[in-house]
């Protein structure tokens, strides 16, 4: 096990997006929608875990190096049969984010789940994926 | 915002399963199989990683209550599109461990994803899903 | 330096509510009114970083010790000169939860602070205290 | 929810210098001067609390930076009516250290209240405030 | 990998003490007793860095259960080749304690290691080992 | 108390080797070599251990600057009486990373002595030393 040595990369400026789809009952978007949960509001709930998450990866991903983060910011966007999440974190280093990106996801998915769970356990996290890595030796990625 | 009060709740025996899968290419399952990345051993990190995220779930999803977890184990399975991956956590507290098994199922695939990801970063992580519950008050949950 | 052993201690039901204030500009109380920062809406986050705040107390406070928790929610409400921070922490274990309140009233300050301080670097966190202690041995505790 | 995008800032030398007072009894006040409390030594204790807490600060503000931190200390004066608390704290990054001055500041005086509690639960935290800032682009801030 | 079901074990007042020594140089004792070490108070950082250690240790050790702690206790004692150290750790869990206690001494003997290093590379950690264990299923424990 | 200033000092790679020794019976390293333990593949588990354990030192050593991390190996080798643990720590920053390469030889002893203690209490880590460093202002550092 080792976490490979990244000293001789240069630090440039990286950035990644990842996206994913918690799908859902109509009733629990519904709920969502009106924000009068138990809990709290959990659309801010959830896009703050997703910033908070970023700060953890390293924590969570045994191999993942840790670096400073410059920019982290998660979007929702409630369509028909889910929220579909998307998270873009920014870096001036030596690695990547795309660990951080996905782990925002879903952390942003989990925190909703949570905060609906009461009312419909049969929630499911679905297509999550990089959709754009730029910025370092190995160029330019992107996914649908 | 707030952590719902369980403390008139009774401590019972608990359990939660979560499952997800990691869809990948064809390479990327046989360099999984293969067990010679230059990482590590992939699988025994994500197992590990997986039960290490359920003591960080508190952390991650901000009104997740933190309890005591009397154990936790994840397995992995490599099919012909990707890794199955399943997590199985139990207490005996006032509230459940579905959070629990659900970020061990991300993390553990997260981490294959971090393992794999030089040569694969199309990977898909989907249908990570509460596949059993049971030990509350609000009785047993099965999905398939 | 120790942790004192309260093994010996009773597991009762024991609350504590604790209170604070974070003075600022008039301009600074607008901006919060009108929920329209850059960083996104400074009361739901501060609201949220209070009650994670609850469980990273043992991590901060070094001879504090790690217990479960079983509810916790902050208040805020804003006044004529600033806003008033009221955290609500509940446990049944063998010591109180007086350490998690107090964390709580200072971290849902400082992150109205740091959603404000671009505007107003001037804000003063007072009056931090223990207002309400009850369930242990030591008895009810009050204070304005 | 964002962590704003620091990226294009320039990496400067920074420091911030935060204070606060807390109030305490005057017994409590020659507890801490005796150095004989049950816990063991309370001013020692709370400098390094709060020197911990600059590292724990990204954790704690949910859209805090996670910085390199190149210096921190904390100083402790015991007064009249309580005792006076002054963090400093020094890097050379992208975005300031404010927010781990004033964090330090609470977690040191919240461990000082942790340790003498049992004789006195009606300390108050007051006073809290940055009161110096240099190294970024947005100049120099001094407070009394 | 797993983390082994203790579910159905009584929980039960269990015990640990670990003990290990930092060798190190004559001048580095002397440095040490004089307590005028330009980091801080070495004995009283290491007594905390042990005790704040064993709230961490599950987040050390992978396998490791999260658990209540009741009580822990680090202490020193000065010899003519270098530093004894002694932990003690209690709990009322249906797990013991001897992986919280060891790393206890780890983490107390590293904090010195890192406050006398500028003036001495070569200390040596040794004798690492449980001394005590008491209170589970497997009975008494006793190692000089 | 103080985390010294470094903000002065350059950039420069600097590495650090740690080792150490855990002493077992012939049972356990019989044990350890067939890789069947009820937990799992104890090897594994503790070379991860040890990596992750590098991303924490800054919060288990209080005075340890929060730095970035450039690459960290774990090494394990079966000898006749116990398992010799090397560690190897990288980073391009303005201090050195030896309580990290320290901090990785603990974490990974523990971890073996976790999976295996419940035949083996009587385990020691031994010779725990920083046996190379170099890329300071202090210069190289060898030790046996």
């Amino acid at each position: 096990m080792k976490m490979v040595d990244v000293g001789s990369k240069e630090k440039t400026e990286r950035v990644a997006v990842a996206r994913g789809m918690l799908r859902m009952s109509t009733e629990s978007l519904v709920r969502l929608r009106e924000r009068k949960l138990e809990k709290g509001d959990a659309l801010e709930a959830a896009k703050l875990a997703g910033v908070m998450a970023v700060k953890r990866t390293p924590d969570l991903i045994p191999l993942c190096h840790p670096i400073g983060i410059s920019g982290a910011e998660v979007q929702l966007e409630l369509g028909t049969d889910g929220v579909e999440i998307a998270a873009t974190v920014r870096t001036v280093e030596r690695t990547g984010v795309e660990m951080e990106a996905l782990t925002a996801v879903c952390a942003a998915a989990l925190t909703l789940y949570d905060m609906l769970k009461s009312g419909d356990r049969g929630m499911h996290l679905t297509d999550v994926r990089l959709t754009h890595k730029s910025g370092g030796k190995s160029g330019t990625f992107e996914q649908a």
